[in-house]
């Protein structure tokens, strides 16, 4: 750690280290701060004070172990952690910056956000805008040859990285200023605009979340292969409750008959995963909840269950809303869960279109 | 890119970096290979037809734009992609080898395990012996009190990290040998043992559909505020069809009396989240699918919709089974997909502390 620090600071202006702040003996980064910086740490009476009224408030004593975790620097500061115990160290010297995070994502996130990236947004002598849209629906490479004539073009002064994840690409339009990405993105918006959802960190199951919330539409969802993802993902956005009003995940048979009524004929003679099945499940699970749109969703996610004539990764999504129901079927190739994340996806862009068309 | 290679050919004898080999322009990394190697590639035809025939396969024409991907080094070796279109690369110069892998995670993650990892175990000249236990249910640092007598034994040779996660803390055991790391594993099992629900990668999900599977014990789960999460993580196990019949996501209080039976009364006089509603849901679900054991887990995942009385994070989990139902009540202080998730984990937990008493 020592080495990783004297070798950083010669190369950038601040110096981020994350990892090695909790309880225990393999913890060392602290150490290695104090050492580095010749630092002697002072026990932090008032800080302990309050971890222990932390973990008094969950009915817990802290444990000893925790006490390192109340020390502080004299030549440096304490960054505040907002969601945990460990506290992170900034130190500057010779106008290097060192920061150090805890590992725990969720609180070196926070720490990052609150403090450390305001910090370097305040510091840095470099502008620039960035803005990120986020298509679904079209691989990487169809979409670079859509807008191939559409960028580098002469005296842009803006680059566009394509960032391809499972459930989309996202551009990432980067420039001096917002007027010269605004620019790009004017011109390119005819191309993509049949396949963007949204911007920055927007998800597609929120941004439909506000669009059914504001139209007054609630949603249900019936599962098979995707055996409850999607309305996991549904229910990730905070306020679902008040248009997402419940799923089934209906593994076997039995279950899409008896509670999402799926007739029993559909699954003897096209089978379980079939369109009309899919169709059913969709207009099932609509009947039984009230919803406004039912969604169904059959397939086989793999490894195992593949035939010749219904490979893994063959998926049939149903949409049943008041003026009918709609089908589409899919083909994936991917593995298990990759295959159910990108049904989830292929549903809720089956939704983002029907709400498009709809004007 | 020229830069960081010729760096890290200093400090290591092997050196992998991972993206910039898709098909669009921002994608450079193979070119800077080929720089750094001072190599000429060549266009590899019988790659670019297996290419063509792979998209065909999906019912798609390649775009001309993956051509650079059917390019192969004249001095270097290519790196067989399983699961995408770009080839990794493999040069060695002065006894340093340089491995080039994609950056998607689940190419990069088959060509280490099927390449690169395979490589550096043939070539490594020190061996050693890793074991990971998995727990939960036990904060990091109160497992760390407990195991404070038994750890840093004279002699031991064996270094125990621990990692935690937001479902539990892996204990990762670093030997010279199998029987120095089971030496340790041994002295610390009594203390560790009622945690301890894997080793290695093992899901807790995964490892309870095995033992559900072998003793011929079905399940099913009503969720309100996991939202469908639980289903999820379940049906993320291939196979797991053969003990889980399904679930429903009651998302609403009409959902949870119509779908799962629980009483108006129960609602009115408890409310959604409380103690009779998570034993009623458990209770309503095993009935209506027939299921062996029943999960219901109400709470609330936040960030809104607390009280002074039942705060964000309060969850309520009922396990019913044959003889009878339990409950348990859960306070979590997390953001509300973490309190998701660690919700789940409970009730997995709940299930694995019923199969292990129950012998």
């Amino acid at each position: 750690i020592l080495t990783a620090l004297g070798e950083a600071s010669q190369l950038a202006d601040a110096v981020i280290t994350t990892g090695g702040l909790g309880p225990t003996h393999d913890d060392v980064t602290a150490t290695a701060f104090y050492r580095y910086f010749q630092d002697e740490p002072i026990f932090d009476k008032v800080y302990w004070q309050e971890l222990e009224s932390r973990f008094g408030r969950m009915g817990r004593n802290i444990p000893a172990i925790n006490k390192d975790q109340a020390l502080r620097p004299r030549s440096g500061e304490t960054i505040p952690n907002a969601v945990g115990t460990a506290r992170g160290l900034h130190y500057e010297r010779e106008s290097c910056h060192y920061f150090c995070l805890p590992g725990v994502p969720r609180e070196m996130k926070a720490m990052m956000t609150q403090t450390v990236l305001p910090w370097i947004q305040s510091h840095s002598r470099q502008t620039f805008f960035v803005k990120t849209l986020r298509t679904t629906g079209i691989p990487e490479s169809a979409l670079a040859e859509k807008l191939a004539q559409d960028l580098h073009v002469a005296g842009d002064q803006v680059e566009v990285a394509f960032l391809p994840q499972m459930i989309g690409v996202d551009l990432r339009l980067t420039g001096p200023t917002q007027a010269h990405v605004e620019a790009v993105e004017h011109r390119i918006w005819p191309t993509i605009e049949r396949y963007v959802y949204g911007t920055g960190e927007d998800r597609l199951e929120t941004v439909l979340g506000r669009q059914l919330q504001s139209l007054g539409l609630t949603l249900a969802v019936a599962e098979s292969c995707t055996g409850g993802l999607l309305s996991h993902r549904i229910t990730n956005s905070p306020g679902s409750s008040a248009y997402f009003l419940g799923g089934m995940v209906t593994y076997s048979n039995q279950l899409k008959e008896e509670l999402l009524g799926v007739r029993h004929e559909t699954l003897e003679v096209h089978g379980a995963v079939s369109e009309p099945t899919a169709r059913e499940m969709a207009e099932g699970i609509r009947a039984r909840t009230g919803a406004d749109l039912g969604i169904g969703i059959t397939g086989i996610a793999g490894p195992g269950g593949g035939t010749p004539e219904k490979p893994v990764g063959l998926v049939y999504i149903g949409l049943a809303v008041t003026a009918g129901t709609i089908a589409k079927r899919f083909e994936f190739s991917f593995d298990r869960e990759t295959n159910k994340l990108v049904s989830t996806q292929a549903a809720l862009n089956m939704i983002r279109k029907w709400l498009h068309d709809r004007g």
